[in-house]
């Protein structure tokens, strides 16, 4: 019996997306094509064909319960796992066993009474000022300050997201930490500090701050708590998926002189 | 029956090693008072008192195989357990079984046959030329490479050293991660990777570079083997022993805008 998947695409992918049905309508039984939205999409089937880039994979995340394959359109990124024009490589994969599953966890984050989910990232941002006081407790440690934009916490598949935009350091997805960055502090503290992803972080601020998670605002709250999830999400790839090697051509990290 | 010791200072802190003896003598059995060398101290006993900074207690650890209490003359570092001050907080500690035995994995190192442990790092440095191009290897993965001064591997334990320095992330002790940096990069890559412990790190350099561990060049090589070593060492400290505390003593790291 041949597997069942959902095609889901990116906004404007939709000639991608046709493509990819019309290359693997013969070998799988494709149940839907349709436009990513913020809606879930409980149709059963075996796993999802995401068309778009990691931003895409990471909305997927939270419409979906079965695997993702990401197809991107151009080089491959973090989250996706094959190039769009490459549809016949990963027939052949999944023809030969080639599929590797990969699980990967998301933060928690606790505001009042109510959850979210973060695959990257959740910020505390100040909202009416640029800055104010943030406060981090870890446990029964004692509070770290900083004064700054905002605090942010990522997994490591955040790590290389927009906390490597503020200086983090890239941590690869098999680490059980997260990390915790600063966003623009003022006291030269632009460093981050990495944790067991078993410890549970408060993080509160002076002022009103706006709750982003994986770069959407969904509120505005002065105290959150963060801790790993037991919600895990799952990635198909070929076996030979490298890390290192989109981490060089994505970001350039790594590369050689000699490459250019 | 007392607990035995050994009293292991660094060298100029003969006068607070001398009064620490005299704090102690009446409640411990001292079997002897060193100055800090190279050589190892065979001594049976329960525990090592030593004198000095985190420096003195890096170096200790190389020479003694019983759980070391650290003494620092100031403020105390993230390996020291008291001030010198407070001999009478610690035997009553001792005395109220208020101390916690702490164990921190070191870095194996390997080059040619012979092997190398690291507490906090170990760095592979050019040296004829200030630099070099460097090839970082991690299991299966494609090679990262850097044009750079060198390339640093820190445990936890070092991370708040010469990783600091550097701009590598903070990684709290009990976090089973490893750190990759490198010194002084030249294409803009001044980021470290956080890898699981478990992974064996091979560097290799284009031109025969200098092997520092913990600080101390110990020879020349073109290649090393990094993992984490099944050895370990034991630090001995009052149960309310704070790392976040410390970190904003010591670097001002997390410090409020209203202490000064």
């Amino acid at each position: 019996m041949s597997h069942s998947c959902v095609i889901l695409y990116k906004s404007g992918r939709d000639k991608e997306a046709r493509e990819l049905f019309e290359s693997v309508r013969k070998h799988l039984k494709v149940i839907d094509v349709q436009e990513l939205s913020c809606q879930r999409v409980e149709k059963a089937c075996d796993f999802a064909l995401v068309v778009g880039g990691d931003g895409t994979v990471l909305r997927a995340v939270k419409c979906v319960s079965v695997p993702i394959v990401g197809f991107k359109a151009g080089r491959i990124g973090f989250l996706t796992a094959y190039r769009v024009e490459e549809a016949e490589r990963f027939l052949e994969d999944l023809r030969n066993g080639n599929l590797v599953r990969e699980d990967r966890w998301m933060l928690k984050v606790t505001v009042d009474q109510k959850e979210y989910e973060a695959v990257n990232d959740v910020i505390l941002r100040a909202k009416a000022k640029p800055m104010s006081e943030f406060r981090v407790f870890i446990d029964g440690c004692s509070d770290l300050d900083f004064f700054a934009d905002g605090i942010l916490v990522s997994t490591p598949t955040g790590s290389t997201a927009y906390n490597l935009s503020l200086g983090g350091a890239i941590v690869i997805p098999s680490c059980d930490v997260v990390q915790v960055m600063p966003v623009a502090p003022y006291y030269l503290q632009n460093r981050s500090i990495v944790l067991p992803a078993t410890k549970i972080i408060r993080i509160s601020s002076q002022l009103e701050s706006e709750l982003v998670i994986d770069g959407v605002c969904v509120g505005t709250t002065r105290e959150i708590l963060v801790n790993k999830s037991d919600k895990t999400f799952s990635l198909l790839r070929p076996a030979g998926y490298d890390f290192f090697s989109v981490l060089k051509s994505k970001v350039g990290y790594g590369r050689s002189v000699n490459e250019s």
